[in-house]
């Protein structure tokens, strides 16, 4: 990338009166530098079968010609016209909620022969279209891809295949699988059951899986198609989005795609990323979920989507907008692009609100985005492509996710194992401990100085022995309840638990409980614990709380332990995270964690510090004040300059922070 | 009306035993005079395909004749025979929940050519019945009808022809309902998606519209057939009902009818009015719900059903039955009918109590209905055909409601209408104005001193334009937020918002978000925000009250503006009850409100004041006291008589009402 | 029985490696003595159509031979192997929730002859494999058997069959059940409508009856097969279980099988009894539930499952597995059964976990069993076959129970007669008032001083007029709201409620609300009335207490009647136990009740005394300590032995039992 990129999605298609032209303008009198389009409206560029009119598609892409705005093109593929929904009885995905009616995006079998046929040559059509137009930059591969819970007969049959290969003997399937439990025994493979009745969580987990292979299956056939019109200069990405909270937005990883596998079928990582605002505005989402998109590839990433005004109750302070962009490209993206540009007259999603409400004019909102990009094409270029070398990683893992969903936690929303990953990571964010996601593979561990799993149920145990190799060489680990505790197919291990890395971390338990007026105790500090305790017994460990309650006391909470050259941490219970920040604050200083890559700089939340090196191979550093207080911070021990002011900042000052604002501070050397 | 008519709908047919001679002896002895039949029993009329059997009827006929009570007759279509249900597969009504099944009531498709058939020949039968019967006094339409959410084959295709006619260009069609989004655009009327799946909310409201003119045109259709028996002295009625809350019974405007549409096929209004009794009694429900049923016909209405013992929960305190029967008609109501006589011994309604209980012997409730209905023959002469000449309008509107339904607030049950049209409707309530509620209908305006647009979410351009006019020559608005939002398809208009009236209201706005810990005060009052909070910035208006709260204070809560000769207030938001009362206070007494042709009353809630003028041109003035404290009221300046105790009042005298009581004063002139 | 059965149902077939003898070897260390087999895995034995292998079952059998284990064989008919499942289209239920899918357990349509054909041939061939084993001691027929909510074709025919052979005259049926209601009549049997359909209560109650008679003839069909192959020294039993609590676990009485009669098809009474621990330990369900199943065959009673670790958040208290066995054994049990040995690797019970934790070893709920099976092994001789007299009755019925299921209390759950039947049982517990629990059969009464009647809603008309003739004689009643209302069909009794037993009771009543705001109060205690109240008019009763409430204070919470000889208290509404408690106390006080065939011991909850006879005629008294206090209690006035500690204890000093601790004292004589 050469700059940083500005813009938001743009349906020409949705507008109530011819707008395009004023549209762009607007655009770039803000600075603004991109927009995405054409990935939801098939049936405007296919109206009838066969009958394709790019009218509005080149309108589009005139009218930001003009205005020096680079285009996004998405394949529109993920939202099915009309027309089509009827060429096959089965042309929307049977689910576990039943067949489905046409209406609502998302919900096309993905495996349907028809549906692939006629996907591609939409494809084919539009990147005709558009290929030779110099300032498409790049192309998404439909939008937000799932399987969507396909469970018609053919994806059922695709299953039971992958099975017969995995198991040429189905007793040795039957005995992984434990299925003589009440009976469930499958004796061949041409009667397998339907799978949407199982009470096999094992079986449950093992079509999600193959449900996420279909996702990663589907991207790599796009990317095929459209890698042969694609130029050298276009990327080509995907979005990727993350598990939902009706509330709060983008929770964690999302469960139904193998982000890290599928992210091979794309050139540059995208994601969107949702969060609430005002007075519930933290930077934890755009933290933990901005570093799961950085992970994908290891390197930058675009956020293709993000609220503007949003959801209603997520309009954002003035400032708030400002704050985030900065903190997206803080962070690592190299984008951030709104969904979307204008708000929405009719359908479901009129009250999502665009830059622009639906009165089209300017508002505060757009006049904050013209602030951003203004000030961007003055300093974008010192802050795009941002390098990070973080040592601290947090390992997501899509087959745990999974096995937190089929046996939840007391937190039965379906979304246990985010909560506790969001418990790990929103406490690192607020600590100013940057830190890399990355998957459960053993490759990633090295590089590491720090390894965290939160609620890694799921693991095999290579993956586990690779855990323990690395704390005994010198790596320092923290786990946390729940980790260790099955294998891929969630098949609960047989011996002592945590498995296998109960070495490494000096403990194990045999029993677990729901806590009820159990408190958890450090350094004075007392949280409850809640959703899940383990009776956790040291064996080598030092204890570092015991449970508070006259019955379980004599189990600990939390432990530390020495293991070869390196140490481990275990969580054992779900705790305020009040407590758990001492503990996490106190094992960093025990391993003497440093960076002395980085500039130290020393905050505290709501101050949030994000750095990494620029292009020029300056230090970038952020002060990203996440309160409606000013914020006082003391400079670090070089001269630079604030890149906002152009002012110079010396050694030692304190420089304030405004409410909901930040400073860029540019250090030519650390 | 010569009389008022005060009774119970009665079944025969579900009575353990034979009770009919007993049950009339008891009711004219209670002074009631009126009985509502047969609208729910077909089967027992018609026990198989064709066999007729009116014993039941004509028993009930008879023994109501000897006992000088009159009769209203129910056509029997609204729950059909199980042999009915057989003739054709399609005889229950495809819905949004998928087919029916046979057993409850109001599930059948009323476009099936076969039910009407067969429901034709029933109707027919019935009226020959009873035609000739004097004390038949008039007929009732089937019963709460609807288009109990078909969405059958035969129903889409008529949609679908309906929309042909109205956009013979399917491309203008596209457009207005936004069908670009999503790729739900329709290009050929042949292959029209089913609508049940839609997530476009302009086609599912126009959906709703269908449905609700489907059952206008169903009553229409009864009507025909029934005006063919029906002699010039008996009225033709329907049993409008309410939007439902689970808890508190009748809510506000019934989002599956247009009433103001369908009651053209009716000769007087009828409705049910069902309302907590007991610690939660207000009268709110009897205001508001009967001034819509007032405003059907602009003319008396008949309480088809109300609860005697009611629901578990609802059995009245000693007083209440009696209170709220004067409130009905205080309010302009001519009956006064109990669902239902006797509590039911089989089936779902069980405890759904009448005025009898299971014992079938006088019990509380009914020696509380002696008391009303021997009043009533005492002074019924002086209350019935109470007229009302209202100065203050309340706009409900259909397409409003369900556009709130599709795009709702956070109150997320549907009922975010009827909640802001209660919020206003029960502060006229307990600040003692008389309201009349009207259509979205310009005709409309001209007659009142003040119009009162509560979420008038879909309006038309020229209704918009009306009320401009309205206020400019001299008319007073209050208009509250979400109010000339979208058009009449829900889609938003894309200018400045409200649409059109923001010049009369002297005010703008382009955001709103949901308020937390936002406060609204206004002369020391202090409210909470809740729901729904619009960023308005006046262009002219008066700020009434800013929003309470460190960031969002440059926005106005409610404003007043001076446009042309009149006056118009808008309330941005939803707040408590206390400050909006003050507000409505204020705004009255500045545009100088007054009612000269009414008796002029000091009163406070709990003290509710309704009056009237009586068919002998007397000011009739109930004080009702809505609490367990007796209340003093200052009589008005004339000399009068109290009707009930027949005593005379004299001006300036406080008189007591005692809890749960009332008084009725008779002015000759005013 | 000879000795006290304590252990484990045991699944060699779900192990993850060959565990059987090791075991059964840790179990006969622990003194366990039992094991339940084979009732979950039909697709085990019959891994497909007609080939057998019992090589899991002998290994079982023959590694339990070894350790003195004796074992009980389950008939594995209850969960259908998936091959099973296609031989028919109908094979698993149509339910009210529609058609079924593979996987789930007790999901087949009992009535389906071809599941019987395959279910026979299935119990003969296992019958055959283990009749001859010494140690197999009995038979468990099936596994929590109910006819899983058939409502297919087939089942619906049977249910209109009955009808016909009952109601002759359709008229009669028509009348009785009230189906002239929205037009729900019957004509013909040939045109009876889908029964899942129904909105009268009255019908579906008479479906669940059907249903739970399905239940019986089920069994009785097992029974005769299973009868062929057993010997005479071996039992037939059934895990009968209780209504459920998703958080508590057992509730009450079950409403989908009419227990009392369908134990007439074992030898001995089975039930499982799963009940929360740690914090919320009472016992409160040892007590109820074992009670139901000890008044079934009227003798001691097999718990074939209770929980060891069970549920997340069951997990007990060191001291509680303990108390719990032992109060099972003072109950009446004869064994102790956990569900189950090893906690489950795979599916979805993996989280109700056993004895043994997943990693298979020894762990503290492991040694805790230890204890208690090696102390049986030395004092179990003098607890088995414990034999009560009690003078106590409490009446429960499964037509009431479907009634309140029919017609809910505010306890909406459908729960509310078990809410009612524990409201009384729970307070006997805690008052230390041992009861049995009989059906509501005229029989019965006489053997008791007392009965009680909680919420016997649906009532014969010959069993009220029975209670009645029990009180004039002496007896004495105790009575709740809503007993007696209705007929065994639903069908409300239309005259002074409560039906015919107003006359013992001394009261009447024709309304009732829900409370709000309502309270009781009883010599000084107050507590809240809550889901119901009824207005009571005393007809000779004397008021306990009246309605502390402004406007209701003239009606009756509380009354007691001397009739004939005898004594009735009716308790008019559900209010809080502390006040119900205390009128319980007074009422026994005033009643003189006493039981001088037992041993007198003055002790208050949390001890909770249970006594009976031993074989060896001694009395055998318990002291349960139900807190994690030390509770002293003064001893009766008897020499005797404390079998635990085996010190001899004299008459009158105070002995100590320790937390969650009992003490077992056996006398001679008393």
């Amino acid at each position: 990338m050469k700059k940083l990129l500005y813009g938001a999605a743009y349906y020409d298609e949705y507008m109530p009166y011819d707008r395009v032209e004023k549209d762009m303008e607007m655009m770039e009198k803000a600075g603004m530098n991109v927009i995405r389009i054409a990935e939801s409206t098939w049936s405007t560029w296919e109206k009838e079968e066969g009958k394709f009119d790019f009218t509005s598609l080149h309108r589009m892409l005139d009218a930001a010609k003009r205005h020096h705005i680079s285009v996004i093109v998405g394949t529109p593929t993920y939202a099915i016209p009309s027309w089509l929904c009827d060429k096959a009885d089965d042309m929307l995905a049977l689910t576990h909620g039943g067949p489905g009616i046409y209406g609502h995006r998302q919900n096309m079998d993905i495996t349907n022969p028809i549906y692939l046929k006629y996907a591609e040559r939409m494809i084919r059509k539009l990147m005709e279209e558009v290929k030779d137009e110099p300032h498409v930059i790049g192309f998404q591969l439909d939008n937000e891809t799932k399987a969507y819970d396909t469970c018609g007969p053919r994806a059922q049959a695709m299953f039971v295949e992958r099975l017969k290969e995995k198991y040429p003997d189905i007793e040795a399937f039957n005995h992984e699988f434990g299925l003589d439990y009440w009976s469930n025994r499958v004796d061949d493979w041409a009667h397998f059951p339907d799978i949407r009745g199982t009470i096999n969580g094992s079986l449950a987990a093992e079509y999600a899986a193959f449900q996420r292979d279909l996702v990663t299956e589907f991207l790599g056939w796009q990317e095929a198609i459209v890698k042969e019109y694609a130029r050298e200069d276009q990327f080509i990405t995907q979005n990727f989005d993350y598990d939902w909270d009706e509330r709060t937005g983008g929770l964690g990883l999302q469960p139904e795609v193998d982000q890290f596998a599928a992210a091979k079928h794309v050139s540059i990582a995208g994601c969107d990323i949702y969060h609430p605002n005002a007075q519930d505005l933290t930077g934890a989402e755009i933290t933990t979920l901005g570093n799961i998109s950085r992970g994908l590839k290891k390197d930058n990433y675009l956020v293709l989507e993000t609220e503007a005004q949003g959801n209603l109750g997520w309009l954002p302070y003035p400032g708030q907008l400002r704050l985030c962009a900065y903190s997206h490209v803080a962070n690592g993206a190299n984008m951030v692009e709104y969904w979307h540009w204008h708000s929405i007259h009719n359908a479901i999603e009129s009250y999502w609100k665009g830059v622009l409400s639906h009165d089209l004019q300017e508002n505060e909102t757009y006049r904050e985005c013209a602030i951003v990009g203004n000030e961007w094409k003055r300093i974008g270029a010192k802050l795009v492509n941002l390098k990070k070398k973080n040592k601290v990683a947090v390992v997501a893992d899509a087959r745990s996710n999974t096995g937190l969903i089929q046996f939840p936690m007391e937190t039965r929303d379906g979304h246990g194992y985010n909560r506790v990953l969001r418990w790990i990571c929103d406490s690192l964010h607020r600590l100013n401990v940057e830190f890399d996601v990355i998957p459960a593979r053993e490759e990633e561990l090295g590089r590491y100085q720090v390894v965290i799993l939160p609620a890694l149920y799921s693991a095999t145990e290579s993956f586990l022995n690779a855990i323990n190799d690395y704390v005994s060489k010198g790596g320092n680990l923290i786990a946390t309840f729940k980790s260790g505790f099955a294998d891929e197919h969630l098949k609960i291990y047989a011996d002592v638990q945590p498995h296998i890395i109960h070495r490494a971390l000096g403990i194990s338990y045999d029993q677990f409980t729901f806590p009820k007026e159990v408190g958890v105790t450090y350094k004075g500090k007392r949280g409850e614990a809640s959703e899940w305790m383990e009776m956790v017994s040291t064996e080598g460990a030092h204890v570092l709380s015991a449970y508070d309650h006259s019955v379980w006391k004599k189990y600990a909470a939390a432990t530390v332990h020495t293991y070869g050259k390196g140490h481990a941490m275990y969580l054992a219970s779900y705790f305020s995270t009040a407590v758990l920040e001492e503990m996490l604050c106190d094992f960093l200083r025990a391993i003497e964690w440093n960076e002395p890559e980085k500039i130290q700089v020393v905050a505290n939340y709501p101050v949030v510090v994000k750095q990494g090196i620029n292009d020029e191979g300056n230090h970038i550093v952020y002060l990203l004040n996440y309160s409606n207080q000013e914020q006082y911070v003391k400079l670090p021990d070089y001269e630079g300059i604030e890149l906002l002011t152009e002012a110079k900042v010396q050694p030692g000052d304190d420089i304030c922070v405004k409410p909901w604002d930040l400073c860029v501070l540019c250090y030519e050397e650390a």
